[in-house]
């Protein structure tokens, strides 16, 4: 990887202060665990109110209510005064929104600072993954960028439960100094040189969640979920491997480490919201149950679907979520079809 | 593979008659799936009445209360007169008894049937497969013996719960004869030639769903299980691969598939029982709690253990569990210890 090699980092690189872009749940329960660890960080809040908020009151009640966060984590709605000379920068914004985000910031950034990633999803459209994105407008190598995947449900990481991460990136140096900036007692961070399967594992996950709720709102149990999940992780495990990914990535912990935490839990959002439809909820129902946001797997069906179609990939799990949340299909009839389909060896 | 194209079944082998050896749950929901394929079913229980109450009236009531069986289905607790005239013999009891009940039956079986087998653990002292076991005491190749695997809790698939399973076999031609025998509405059965790599599945995923259980009954939530089944799945792969396995194929449904269903479903035992010895009772209280019987998870974490030894294979939750189970540790400082391993790289 030449590209990621002509800007490559000192041997030994370290991570001392980190700003942290985003103030939902995983971007504070990232900037929390930096903390901890040790380092000096610097979030960045939109709004003023739950900056100041973070700073003195040490909470952010809107996203991780009961969480009390470390003493020395700070926050500004001011982008340019968080971003001043930090030797990390994590971008903790919802997917969709990340490019316009990255646009405003990008002037800000500091000189060969390293981009990490927490968004999840393809960009629907452009159908890009989220690294390729930042490559994209910070104008760096998308090899240079530090992905964060596997089983972090927030709000349990927050709360200092034992769990792990991988921090994925082509240039192997700039994993290994976030993950020595992240490394803490309850969080434990593998590094991974495979960029594209450890994101599509991220992507994916959202839809298959999906597609878990939808069939424990059907009434189906432990085993029907664990199929889904089995073969949603082959049907994403094929279209990686399509775009170049590392098969054994989606057995790890990008892949079913953060497929069964989502799936499996009844924190996550898609689950949740799959759940709803499987019962007879329309999407605007669920939508409006849950607070008026759509889940993250109903628009990612649509843009992973897309890529699929374009690699020649067969992706029925993805397919059959396309049909139900944007053609209006019945999701036990379309549930009848996945089970119907050919008899055959089990493949990837 | 010379020894099983030497006993080479002709070409689209048709199942027709079937027997099941043992009345348990995942023996009667075998034979459930078999009788409603529309095969020749018949059953045996070690007990006259279990059998009786299965011929006569339909149902299972000491393992599968609440379910109506096929009238298809008929029992009988004369070994010789269930198993005359089958095209395959199901082996469906427990892993450390498979050995003594096989050699009872040996001269009973007709000859050239298809031998499948639904016990999961590895033999205590030799450090055998079943298939291997199988093959030993029947004086067949392993390769022809078909193995089931995957997620298949019992209760579910009984209530038909659409599901999936793998048959595996060296001779690929036995697999299909088996699948062909057993594809329904409710199960969808895949092929596999990875005999190890299924039947090691099978059989770790007893003492991860155990470790799983512990970490819930100390407190900790889906990350933490999404941790332990993404690295438990890593330590099974590495035992798998040392001993020929292919390491997709724990990335499939005999895997990951199996491990999530077991490790997630408050319908595992191991599972349970790990709940408990998490939340502070010794293996006896537990014990006693469940209805006398030891979790198969607590039996095969030595078994398995001894293998990875053996083999010179790094399995630090499976030596967890052993530390706990058989030298009395501790579940929360084994707990911590396996979080304080050193910072790395994932590897599978």
């Amino acid at each position: 990887m030449a590209e990621s090699a002509a800007q490559s980092p000192a041997p030994s690189r370290v991570v001392r202060s980190v700003t942290v872009l985003g103030a939902g749940s995983w971007g504070t329960t990232f900037a929390k665990i930096l903390a901890d660890a040790g380092r000096d960080v610097t979030m960045w809040a939109r709004r003023p109110e739950v900056a100041h908020e973070i700073t003195h009151e040490h909470v952010n009640s809107g996203y991780l209510p009961g969480i009390t966060l470390p003493g020395n984590l700070r926050a500004t709605s001011d982008a340019a005064e968080a971003l001043e000379g930090a030797d990390a920068v994590v971008l903790a914004v919802p997917s969709q929104s990340l490019r316009s985000n990255l646009e405003r910031w990008r002037d800000l950034l500091p000189a060969d600072t390293i981009l990490v990633s927490l968004a999840k999803g393809v960009e629907l459209g452009t159908l890009k993954r989220m690294s390729e994105v930042i490559g994209e407008v910070a104008g760096v190598p998308e090899t240079s960028v530090v992905v964060v995947a596997g089983p972090n449900l927030a709000k349990e990481i927050a709360q200092g439960q034992p769990a792990a991460g991988v921090f994925a990136c082509g240039d192997h140096e700039r994993a290994v100094a976030v993950q020595e900036a992240a490394f803490t007692g309850y969080f434990r961070p593998y590094t991974n040189t495979d960029v594209v399967g450890s994101e599509l594992g991220g992507a994916c996950k959202n839809v298959i969640a999906l597609s878990c709720g939808m069939a424990a709102g059907l009434g189906f149990g432990a085993n029907t979920v664990a199929t889904l999940i089995t073969r949603g992780l082959a049907e994403t495990g094929r279209l990686g491997v399509k775009l170049g990914a590392d098969p054994m990535t989606f057995a790890g912990l990008a892949g079913v480490g953060d497929m069964v935490a989502t799936c499996a839990s009844p924190l996550s959002r898609n689950r949740t919201f799959g759940e709803r439809i499987g019962k007879g909820e329309t999407i605007e129902q669920a939508q409006q149950a849950v607070g008026g946001q759509v889940a993250e797997g109903v628009m990612s069906c649509r843009s992973i679907r897309d890529l699929a179609h374009r690699c020649g990939v067969d992706m029925p799990i993805t397919d059959a979520m396309y049909r139900v949340c944007h053609e209006g299909r019945d999701p036990a009839t379309v549930g009848a079809e996945l089970l119907g389909r050919q008899q055959k060896p089990e493949r990837m």
